[in-house]
């Protein structure tokens, strides 16, 4: 159990560097303490608590990775002029971060002010790879292709009647660890598509499923055309049960009723293309889940088996959470169901009950890991990323205010959601004067020749687009990228192809 | 044959106002005239005359809508300061162009000189309207869906054993009459994406051949998929008989190797995306096809049956104009298929050399209507469009030099191609004071709910991203848009939603 106690220790998760906004506002301190022994003392009989700590362990490890950065360049801003300022500077940086910094840009402290803003870009990026690679060639979260976990998912979603699970949060940071932690869903079952708002593109979306009704026709994967399954797409838009008007979303004005229409009309708009675009009854089936920032829990609107939703309804998690407590698991999965046939605005299909029920399960071990690791609310209520990630992959990244993420083929067409994590930025990093790390990314099919150029060439263009759009912060230094492609027809991890960091710059010829 | 006379008078195809570099430099006058007699007077017995002046007539009457604008202007320009100005114009336009001319240009011409530019804009992108509404309404080109020669086409495809003809020209618009003209193949039987250096994209068309594969699975729609057929997939690159090294594909640096080998290789690339990404042989048939822009005569790189082409030999279509003469038909189809056997890098599939017959027995009349109608060489060698097209769709445009075509999804991934275009249109209107008028399209699907909306928003932000990107010729009046949305699955025309000459500037609230 120390293990478990050290990862209770708050001070640990939020290095002083963290880049947060405020702690929980409406509780004091002493109370927090007091309510600490009671929250940890009862973890919910449904908890899986040796997952909480694989979790949390991983959460801790990575973000640590990026919140020493800042404190361990203080230390060597303050030696920039020191006689053996480069090899002090280095070892420095290969203890604490585990790497060097770049030699070309120290070499340059003495003749003007080290480029602070540099190196801290230089250090996420670096960060970011490490952790990267970390995840491909280790699998922490358990999720990857072919696992044990990722297998039984996949089975449970065919049993439940789905072939595919598409899942589109909020691209806010606090939301990047839907899958992996809030429904602890194994990752690479999952279709996993941000957008500022939950509001994905439904032109884009009618093409996976295009894509993903021809590879049952034609490959019979992931089930034969014939199978009486469906393509099931989720939003997850997402509220703040403590601070409501402040800290929902900022794309439907922290209002979350106007989230959850919204959510669902884009859900009914997918539906009625895919069944007025194609024949023999071709449809989709769809759920609409809310997401409480503070504590993690959700709440599902449940949908009749029309997909019919009342927008006022929802099962709670955390009202089952409280429910409960003191039952056992079969009476806890009976009261589950229960929930949902009350919530339904009618009929709902056994597939979608087991479905729900199934990540309402694991959202009561989230619950719990919010509980355990911060006493029930997140200190970081507010907007805390690391970096943006824009592009096409980022399969590796899940962790709460780890990454803003803007999924986008163009700048072009994605730019209103890479505005808002650019506003985003501008308060955590450019009001400190640190710049906004961008990671560029291009998953690309290794197989098919010519792909792996393709993508490098998209990241230049994106690349390019940024620097026009966001033009005075990379003139000023103050948005660094990092251009990274990776195959998608292997494990291995991301490369990376260029950055606006690059000694020389490297101009096609 | 009065028609037929007024068909080939030369001046009236070249009002003084279209826009052009240069007439053929190599031939004297003189000799015009007298070879003009004798091309005139025999015509080729494959040569299908009455679709030929169809085809002139067709060709004439929307370039006359064109070409008469200047003109027209250059007189109200002289009218600016009479007293009764505005009837005057107005009564003048309605004459001459068939619509008047907007009242709230007109009506600035007291307080400042007569804003040509715009007026000009306005006439060019009316007449594209008028064009465009006669091509839906009437079908002038006889090759709209479900009629005789479509069906005809359609049937002959199959039985060569293709259910998709998918063709790439140059985005040049020395092509834009590639399909309808040149082939002669019904518009509506062809999928037509012009490309700069018909350099088209592969995942673009990995997507579309994925969407026909699920169209054939689902629906049996063009075919069943058990049916032993194949996606076409044909790049038509072209080069200068007359002035090879200048009036070639910019693209390629006028050299026709180099066209054909970057075809070549694009469509190579195709092929092999299908074949590693796909299962149970997927593969798709490919074409190389050269196109001479002075005669309008095609050559056909014959491939094997493993798509195998040999980059230095090709069968001439003029040679076989040539050389069949005077044959019979039955003797000229026998002496097509046995230039198409010798041409073979291999053994060739009976359905392509069925195939390529066709088109070359079609492009004899397309020899012919330039014999006719121009002496055997176009007078317009170089550039000489009227408007460039953005976006997707244009069904509409079949004219040779009428529109410089781009298309994109965004002018982001598609500025390398719109670059080209505007810099055609410096030379062409920039320099002589006139606008480059733009008109943008987004073709959607009126079947699915919001996607006209979704169409009119693309539309909106190719605008904006144009007016980002060529910010100064915007600003100076030299780049006018005109916004355009069509729906793809009626036969109605296509609607305006915008334009850069719109009276009040309509921002979005």
């Amino acid at each position: 159990m120390g293990y478990q106690k050290q990862a209770l220790n708050r001070d640990r998760i939020l290095g002083p560097t963290a880049p947060r906004k405020r702690f929980l506002s409406n509780t004091s301190s002493e109370s927090q303490s007091s309510n600490r022994k009671d929250v940890v003392s009862e973890l919910h009989p449904l908890t899986n608590q040796s997952d909480n700590i694989r979790l949390l362990d991983y959460e801790l490890q990575v973000k640590r990775r990026f919140d020493e950065i800042v404190p361990l360049l203080k230390r060597i801003s303050a030696l920039q002029h020191h006689n053996d300022f480069i090899p002090q500077a280095q070892q420095l940086a290969k203890s604490v971060l585990g790497f060097e910094l770049p030699q070309y840009i120290l070499e340059k402290a003495w003749v003007r002010p080290l480029d602070m803003r540099a190196l801290f870009a230089w250090c996420v990026f670096q960060a970011h790879q490490y952790s990267s690679n970390q995840f491909f060639n280790s699998d922490p979260l358990h999720g990857s292709e072919k696992t044990q976990p990722a297998n039984d998912f996949q089975t449970f979603l065919s049993q439940c009647g789905f072939h595919l699970l598409d899942v589109t949060p909020c691209s806010d940071g606090r939301l990047a660890h839907s899958i992996a932690y809030v429904l602890r869903i194994p990752f690479s079952t999952v279709r996993r598509r941000s957008h500022a708002g939950a509001l994905f593109d439904v032109e884009n979306t009618v093409n996976r499923w295009i894509k993903t009704e021809h590879s049952r026709y034609r490959h019979g994967n992931p089930n034969s055309p014939n199978d009486d399954t469906r393509y099931l797409k989720v939003v997850v838009y997402h509220f703040s049960s403590l601070s409501p008007s402040h800290q929902g979303c900022a794309a439907h004005g922290s209002d979350d009723s106007k989230a959850a229409e919204a959510g669902y009309q884009r859900l009914l708009d997918f539906r009625e293309s895919i069944e007025k675009s194609f024949c023999c009854g071709a449809s989709v089936d769809l759920l609409l889940i809310g997401l409480d920032t503070d504590t993690d829990a959700i709440r599902v609107h449940v949908p009749d088996s029309n997909s019919h939703i009342d927008l006022k309804k929802w099962v709670s998690a955390m009202e089952i959470y409280e429910g409960t407590r003191n039952l056992t698991y079969k009476d806890s999965i009976e009261f589950i169901e229960q929930k949902i046939d009350e919530k339904s605005p009618g009929k709902t299909q056994k597939g979608i009950v087991a479905f729900i029920t199934k990540i309402i399960v694991n959202n009561i071990s989230q619950i719990d890991y919010v509980r355990q690791a911060h006493n029930g609310a997140y200190p970081d209520a507010g907007h805390s990323e690391r970096f943006i990630g824009v592009g096409i992959g980022f399969k590796e990244v899940h962790l709460r205010n780890l990454t803003y993420f803007s999924h986008l083929d163009t700048v072009e067409e994605g730019s209103p959601d890479l505005d808002v994590g650019i506003k985003i930025f501008k308060g955590l990093n450019v009001s400190r004067d640190l710049p906004i790390p961008v990671v560029i990314r291009f998953d690309y099919s290794g197989k098919v020749p010519g792909a792996k150029a393709r993508a490098i060439a998209d990241c230049k263009r994106v690349n390019n687009a940024i620097s026009i759009r966001y033009k005075e912060l990379v003139n000023d230094g103050l948005l660094h990228t990092c251009l990274t492609v990776r195959d998608r027809d292997k494990k291995g991890s991301a490369e990376i192809v260029g950055s606006s960091l690059d000694p020389a710059i490297k101009e096609e010829h």
